[in-house]
């Protein structure tokens, strides 16, 4: 059973205090669908123009990523340009052309209606509930989104929050979202909007995940040399379905806050693991054993013995 | 065999945006003492005028620690007074009367000098050096330190590092001190300057211990309402250190990283009770099931599966 995944497909180029890069592979699909792609198949949806580079194609089909879904249509890709400060923490957007992105439809070819694990990465909350309407009752859907569509499309986000089982989102937009300063009383406040889960991604400080009366704190991967920060979040939500999708493949039956917890380590892995190089660069040299060996060094860093 | 702990004594009067307190118990001597009263019998060592009120004398007595390292002479006792910004993670200094505390020795009673487990609370890092001075032999030194010795006694506390076993600072003046960005980089770089620990307090977001070739990730506690932050840093440095006394009395050995990581959340167990109420108020209130319950509990929010 295949993860759907629908995004945003982009060239970007990118800055940071020490390089440059420019027409890179980007957009919240293309790091989604990568991340989902090391536990399970992925049926991508998303739009390209016709300068879109094969060799990017390629790459996305040696991952096991159908593209049935994609389209390619005459003008340009969607291209982003954005500078890192020299924290890494801060980004200034410099540049955005739509392009072909900009009257994109996301139609979902018929095998894709089926999908269990729905992954809606970062697009404009309209279009993601436009996925969701050609949905044939999926078992477990998640949204990601942004800032963005926080302060243009609040009402759209709100609409499409109530029919999602999991909404993502980072420290920054929670409090934003909410009005809430404490991240605690923002994820419960988010949870009474309609999602049964909710995941506040908090860069270095790791991820909070809430659900009914559960919570997980997940720390982070202590990196000491993070080069690009770009895709991180889209990363952690691809590999974050993918696992809840392979759970579902080797018959694990629903899903719940343990599996979830599992699949929160294993997003945060390939997060990890992206940070390490510009654009998908370091999802394309890693194995299924790195990230093991790197799931199995979250759970010895943030373990302590019981009481006894 | 008692834990001691030297540093400030202070009545301080803290505003948050909800309430405003004054003359209550304070310093970093108060909150550490208690916190490691919870696991041990604590020595304390500090100072306090002939204004200081019998009853705060009585609740340190009534905790197991005794009082006779503790200096009572003619003049006020230092004042502190501090106000929360909305978010109740800035905070602005408003007052500080120094009165007796400027012109404290630290000066430690002959049946102190053998302890165990020192821990040098947050005062100048002269003062602390001046402690280990008279010490026989501890097995294990914990100094807390804070952004003002960084900026106006750095060479004093480059000297003291040298001579601890671990170091316990702020996310924000672990930056400070070191001038990396990066809060791994920061604790490694510390580590080299002298301590083979170190803990870097995130406030909300938890703690990290850094150890050689050994880290830990200790999560924040989700509460939803904190009252009053002061001391919770002293806190958590007591209840680490009164952890590790405890730990060395039950015959347990030396000290190890996995004992650390114990201590570390033992020590977070405490802080984030210390900021459910003013003062020390909470502390009065829970007993050790409730400190064992909250231990629980962070196993719980931090817990995941092995792979498999």
């Amino acid at each position: 059973m295949s993860v759907l995944v629908v995004g945003s497909i982009a060239l970007d180029t990118v800055k940071t205090p020490l390089e440059e890069h420019a027409d890179l592979l980007g957009g919240s699909a293309s790091y989604a669908a990568v991340g989902a792609s090391f536990f399970s198949p992925v049926n991508l949806v998303g739009i390209v123009g016709n300068d879109f580079p094969g060799e990017h194609l390629e790459f996305l089909r040696a991952r096991k990523i159908d593209l049935t879904g994609l389209q390619q249509v005459e003008g340009k890709t969607f291209r982003w340009s954005g500078e890192y400060m020299w924290d890494l923490n801060t980004r200034e957007t410099r540049s955005v052309e739509l392009n072909v992105f900009e009257h994109f439809t996301p139609t979902l070819p018929g095998a894709y209606t089926g999908a269990q694990i729905v992954l809606l990465a970062n697009i404009a909350p309209k279009l993601q509930s436009h996925v969701l309407d050609q949905m044939n009752r999926p078992l477990f859907t998640i949204a990601d989104t942004m800032d963005l569509w926080i302060n243009i499309a609040r009402e759209d986000l709100e609409a499409l929050i109530k029919r999602v089982d999991m909404l993502i989102l980072n420290d920054g937009e929670a409090r934003q979202f909410t009005g809430e300063t404490s991240l605690i009383k923002a994820g419960h406040k988010i949870r009474a909007m309609g999602p049964r889960f909710v995941a506040i991604k908090k860069g270095e400080h790791g991820c909070l995940l809430f659900g009914e009366g559960e919570f997980f704190s997940c720390a982070a991967y202590p990196l000491e040399d993070i080069h690009d920060p770009t895709g991180a979040g889209d990363t952690f939500a691809g590999g974050l379905a993918g696992h809840l999708a392979a759970g579902l493949a080797n018959g694990g039956g629903g899903i719940d806050f343990a599996r979830l917890r599992q699949a929160v380590v294993y997003g945060s892995v390939l997060a990890s693991y992206n940070v390490e190089a510009f654009s998908l660069e370091r999802l394309r040299s890693i194995k299924t054993h790195d990230i093991d060996a790197r799931y199995q060094a979250f759970r010895a860093l943030s373990q302590f013995e019981a009481i006894g």
